[in-house]
């Protein structure tokens, strides 16, 4: 089968819709104008119904033809590799945004996501609050002198680190004036709002289905 | 200038040596064959002295000729683009490569890191426990197939994910046989023992010149 395909669940809760990191290729196909289809694995038994996609029970994974691949960071490398929409092809510039791509999952998000974790556990302020708080504002001086964090242009390097700094509670951690403007004009293009959209719609389809099969 | 140099630290305590993660870029080069220098910052200050270089104040950070750029993750899969000793060339080993390097960064260290910091700040049995436990267990299951991540050879995943797995409190994270043994054939690596004998070596110097600039 050729094309591309992104694999999500079915449904998932309130909670996390608009969130959830199908989200990221979504919104990679349609800066790149890339045609996709999404397709679904069930919410019910996610933890196991999938491993062999996706060893850890997670979505995204991406299915590009023969390859399968998973790790949202991963898939986005991959697509920028196809269209320079999303990536710079000189050196230099693939070189850099593969740096910050990574810096926003190994720098940025093993931060804050544990913290986050902590922090819906119950544990308000907990032990990973300082560290969490100097790594986003160690960010937030870059952000304050650039508008894109790769050879002034939009990567897939800044989708990636947009959609870390967009959840509530990151852009809740104190008053980070760059990370906040960076946030909002990353998140006011028009392809991340279809992608954002989209899945909303997804989500909101897979209720009715829901309801119809499982009556309360 | 031209050729790679990897920057570090001129020193640090003993706890870290063997750990530093100039250690992944030095491994990288010695499986390659690639001829390096090493460079170091100072470790008094290291917070802000090269803020301009690595912007969360840590190491390592690479240059290749006109190219600097860190995150130890992006710089090794730049060295993997420069060797097919350190990645399959062709797309599908390529991506799969990608994939399992990024796993290595935000699906086990995500979880490991964290929590071995609350475990180093007092917190023994906490939180992120079950969660690194689940991610350890998932992995296993994976490295009981095979003898490597992708491709049936040794790339440059291989030696990120087994650097993450080869911190002492990790391995001793519950009986991970596979897990183990991958550890074990992967630091028996001549590269790998050429690296880290390289750095503790490094730093050990340094202690003879600290001793002699700072008298206690």
């Amino acid at each position: 089968m050729s094309g591309l395909t992104i694999w999500t669940l079915d449904w998932v809760p309130q909670g996390p819709r608009g969130f959830v990191r199908d989200l990221r290729l979504r919104w990679a196909c349609e800066e790149a104008g890339l045609s996709y289809q999404v397709r679904t694995v069930p919410f019910d038994g996610r933890e196991t119904n999938h491993l062999e996609r996706q060893p850890f029970g997670q979505v995204p994974y991406l299915s590009d033809g023969d390859l399968d691949m998973f790790e949202s960071g991963a898939g986005l490398l991959h697509l920028a590799r196809i269209s320079e929409t999303l990536m710079p092809s000189d050196r230099v510039g693939e070189a850099q945004t593969q740096q910050w791509t990574i810096a926003a999952l190994n720098s940025i998000e093993m931060v804050t996501v544990p913290w986050w974790f902590l922090k819906m556990s119950g544990e308000e302020d907990n032990q990973l609050s300082e560290w969490a708080g100097n790594r986003l504002t160690q960010l937030d001086n870059v952000l304050a002198d650039r508008e894109w964090l790769v050879a002034d242009r939009f990567t897939v390097a800044d989708l990636l680190m947009a959609d870390v700094l967009r959840v509530p509670a990151v852009r809740a951690f104190g008053n980070r004036p760059a990370s906040e403007a960076y946030v909002a004009r990353t998140t006011d293009r028009p392809a991340f709002k279809k992608a954002h959209a989209d899945q909303i719609a997804h989500f909101a389809a897979a209720d009715e289905k829901r309801s119809e099969n499982k009556p309360t």
